[in-house]
């Protein structure tokens, strides 16, 4: 379904998005969605600063232009323009000359991965900062003074974030989220960004309506949330996409009730392909807001290998090059696999449920490409109270191969679909 | 409790039914059941051709009188005299002469198994064939004519099965049943049969009414349950018996409801004499009818070695060198037990319930014969939600042991016995 | 919290209780109590022989003044004066001269452990005896008398219990259990006691009412029981102490209930503290009675090594040199912790709960010494079905840390208490 066209599709997209200078608001983020929607169309919302969103308010927006430090020999040693990491987000407009024992409180390294720069941000700080390799730093001198430059502006504005519809023909959605917000870190925010275009590209009359939600972390969804408090009672299900592109395996973390129906199609799906299920915590990405109790969504979280456990994880480390085709075309796969489970898992009943019913003078015993003993557990537990994912689980068959049983049992008339 | 008597006995009646041509209806079942009324009383059966049976036809009838593959030099390469195996169930009846070539479509071999005779039906398929060992094909010449008869009749006629009951003194009913349609399987249909005869046999005045039925597999109990539709109701406990004579360790697969009082019966038993406890699946003996979802009846099935877990399965390996006395033995020992903790169990409620009783004005406390942990554990337990079995599981003692105690207490008045 | 203090001074408790002629009743009880209330306060209970209590009646009270076995030189070859232990608890008095053979079945001793003397009780059975070492026993010559004395009463008197009420402001009781009735066994019973008067005397203005019971086992908490019935619906929580001085691990075993406060407390304390949490048995000590199915009150049993698991058990070997001040501090720390949890646990109601609120505003947000997992687990889960306790089990945050983010979380109203 995927073969190496999609995989190498996304990483193209992963690269192209990698030098824009994204954060929580400002331009970059309008521009990530400007090339978002080359590929789906996006309504974007502006929503303007100082709007009230559940305990919130959405904050002023930030802008930045370039960002420097600049030695006594005219280089600049730490410049914006090799990468989007360099600034802390949010920094305040700064242009100064100082020694480096003044500048140290601003400047942002990683000591033990000295040769990587770190990601950091100050959003409701009012204070500023360049990130720089622990190299780096080393190489600067004492008795120097450096000028400092940081052309940014954060004033009143407005919050973006964007939507893609897929209407389906019934009255559910699945929602599917990535955060927008964080520059330059190719698997943990862009590869879930690729892997949820590649979706919507799939899709094609499905049965729920699929929401695609592009938007900042955390105050995106609140965002988000605020402004579609009635629409939250239509969701069915839900993934948040991150981290979705190093070569890791897979990881699913349950939404907070731990057994809704996504959780139990995504388990289904990560377990049969080697991943991990790990249990919610309320920590992590936007499913914290969607699982906050007062809305308690049935969303979970999709990644390989989970945020904070890869020494990658918010360094310039996580580029382009520690994204692989074969890990997107993988979770999308996996992702696929869960959107099949949503759209096709149905609970039956058995309308000859007294003994075996005759498969031979219906066609369906030894038929080729049907599996008799999906057939015999489809006729079996469907009581109308297991689902064809609760009968793919306890016979250990394919859920595929259920469904594909279930079909034909339904076309023979053997078994109805009952409630939802 | 068994002794080498009944293991030798049993053995006995499995060597005198092994040569006889069973299949899902003729004269070899009638002759099967003659000799199993010979040790416990039958009611026979005969159900007409046509009869409407559930979801289902009762068949016509099958009878055999010889089949042969004969060389040009008149010899019986393939001859039914030597093994009911050697005909496929059901064949229609033929009398040609054909190539090799010609034949191999109707000769069945197991080519890994290259000494031995396959066992093989064809129902529903208005065909014939031969069943033979892949070495005897082997010594078949390419360039030779054969000379093939099958001396069968497929007509109208009944359906046979029996019942054995032992009446009880309760409401209640416990189901044995066992399938009959096998020719020359010893362990997998007739060591079941033989076991359940040496049930039959030990049984005096019971609790539950015991109701032992021999049909051939399927359609036999779909059969039974048609024209017992009021009666289920009263299925307490039932076992299907089959694979019970071969070596191996016991296994119980559980009913579908997973933890009916046979199952807890059942697993308890099974798992201290060291057996395997299974879940249930849709697929194995007549177990999957009783467990349909329109009957959902308590019936569970105890093996040996289960179906197709063993090499000898479905061909002429399983005869009754294969069985041995000593594991019908135990099977029949872990039956004996089971079918005690569902005479024995019993729900208690303490009349004392305030504090321990004083055990040794009642002389309780220290009593030889009794054990004292036991005493201890079913007046702490006897509120009316644990039964004995319960208190067996959770004290960890043997069940027959919770029983004394239950029964000194009871005679002492401390505990009386509520609901069922 | 404990220090060597509070493990040296329960330490001196248990040595100078050591020395008593203590047993189900009489006056080494009263003196026992008598110690206890020079720590803290008693109101001590006389019930006369003969009440009825519950199933039982309150037997004959039994003091013992002398006992000896003395040698044709006049040597008394077994002393009481040299230990409570040698003689069997509720003898009946005697005075004769005997051969060692007609002795012998009044000698206790253990063969296998032939240092040390036995601890031995006949509560009911109006016979004597005397205990003593095997060694002692093997210099005993077949061939001499012994005189025979048991200076000892058994009359119409009192069986004593005593209470010390630490009142709480709320309307809940927590009952703390120690047996009184056994002499000269340090840990199996003193260091039970010593650790609850520890308690008692650390308990200031708690929000549970604690009541503190010393009574003898089985009847003792019988009789108390049967005095208290409209109390014992108050009963939230309970522990029974006993063999808590020994340098073993902690052991919890849990009510009858399974998973009532207390048990969920202590099975979390020590388990965190790598003790070992078992399954409630009919067998121990009061809490047989108070987990009787009528009653069925939430009190467990804490323990260092279990009774009947440790050599020295029962016999003169439990001595004070077996008690360690260390081990005494380590479960008195352990109770102390089970109590804060009983105390602190409560269940809120996240009064901001959709979205996660913004908390750097309320100076949650990063603040020293507040753990930010506990705050966001605590808003996540409080939706008045998880307590505190939950919370801490469930994150894996000690319980401690979870009750100071609610304290903080709760004085910036972002939560609310509920029901309790």
């Amino acid at each position: 379904m995927t073969g190496t066209g999609a995989g190498e599709r996304m990483h193209a997209l992963v690269r192209r998005l990698h030098p824009l200078h994204r954060s929580m608001t400002g331009d970059g983020v309008r521009q990530t969605l400007e090339i978002i929607a080359e590929e789906v169309p996006l309504t974007v919302h502006e929503v303007p600063t100082g709007t009230p969103v559940l305990d919130w308010q959405v904050p002023r927006e930030w802008n930045i232009r370039d960002a420097y430090l600049k030695n006594r020999a005219g280089e600049r040693v730490v410049d914006l323009a090799r990468s989007p990491l360099h600034v802390v987000g949010y920094s305040v407009p700064v242009s100064r000359t100082m020694t480096l024992a003044e500048l140290r409180g601003h400047l942002h390294t990683l000591p033990d991965q000295p040769e990587l720069v770190p990601y950091r941000t100050s959003y409701y700080g009012d204070t500023w900062g360049l990130c720089l390799s622990e190299n780096t730093l080393r190489g600067l001198r004492e008795d120097e003074e450096y000028e400092v430059l940081i052309d940014s502006t954060l004033a009143d504005g407005h919050l973006t974030y964007a939507e893609h519809v897929v209407e389906g023909s019934g009255a559910g959605e699945v929602l599917i989220e990535c955060h927008t917000c964080h520059p330059a870190l190719a698997s943990e925010t862009l590869a879930g960004i690729a892997v949820a275009v590649e979706l919507a590209r799939s899709l094609t009359a499905p049965r729920h309506t699929y929401r695609f939600v592009f938007a900042p972390g955390t105050i995106g969804s609140i965002t988000w949330l605020a402004r579609n408090r009635d629409r939250v009672e239509h969701i069915r299900h839900g993934l948040v996409l991150a981290c979705a592109g190093d070569p890791g395996g897979l990881t699913y973390k349950r939404s907070r009730r731990g057994d809704a129906g996504v959780d139990r199609a995504a388990a289904h799906v990560v377990a049969a392909r080697g991943g991990t299920v790990v249990d919610f915590t309320p920590f992590g990405y936007d499913e914290r807001q969607f699982c906050s109790p007062g809305f308690d969504l049935p969303v979970g979280l999709l990644t390989r290998t989970p945020n904070g456990a890869f020494p990658e994880y918010h360094t310039s480390a996580d580029d382009p090059g520690f994204v692989t085709a074969e890990a997107l075309a993988d979770t999308f796969t996996a992702v696929r696999e869960i959107v099949e489970v949503l759209e096709e898992n149905r609970t039956y009943v058995n309308l000859s449920p007294y003994g075996e019913p005759q498969l031979g003078r219906r066609g369906l015993y030894g038929t080729p490409g049907l599996d008799q003993m999906a057939i015999l557990w489809v006729l079996n537990l469907s009581d109308g109270t297991h689902d064809l994912l609760a009968i793919a689980q306890r016979s250990a068959i394919p859920f595929a191969a259920v469904a594909q049983a279930a079909r034909a049992l339904a076309a023979a008339a053997l078994i109805k679909e009952v409630g939802t």
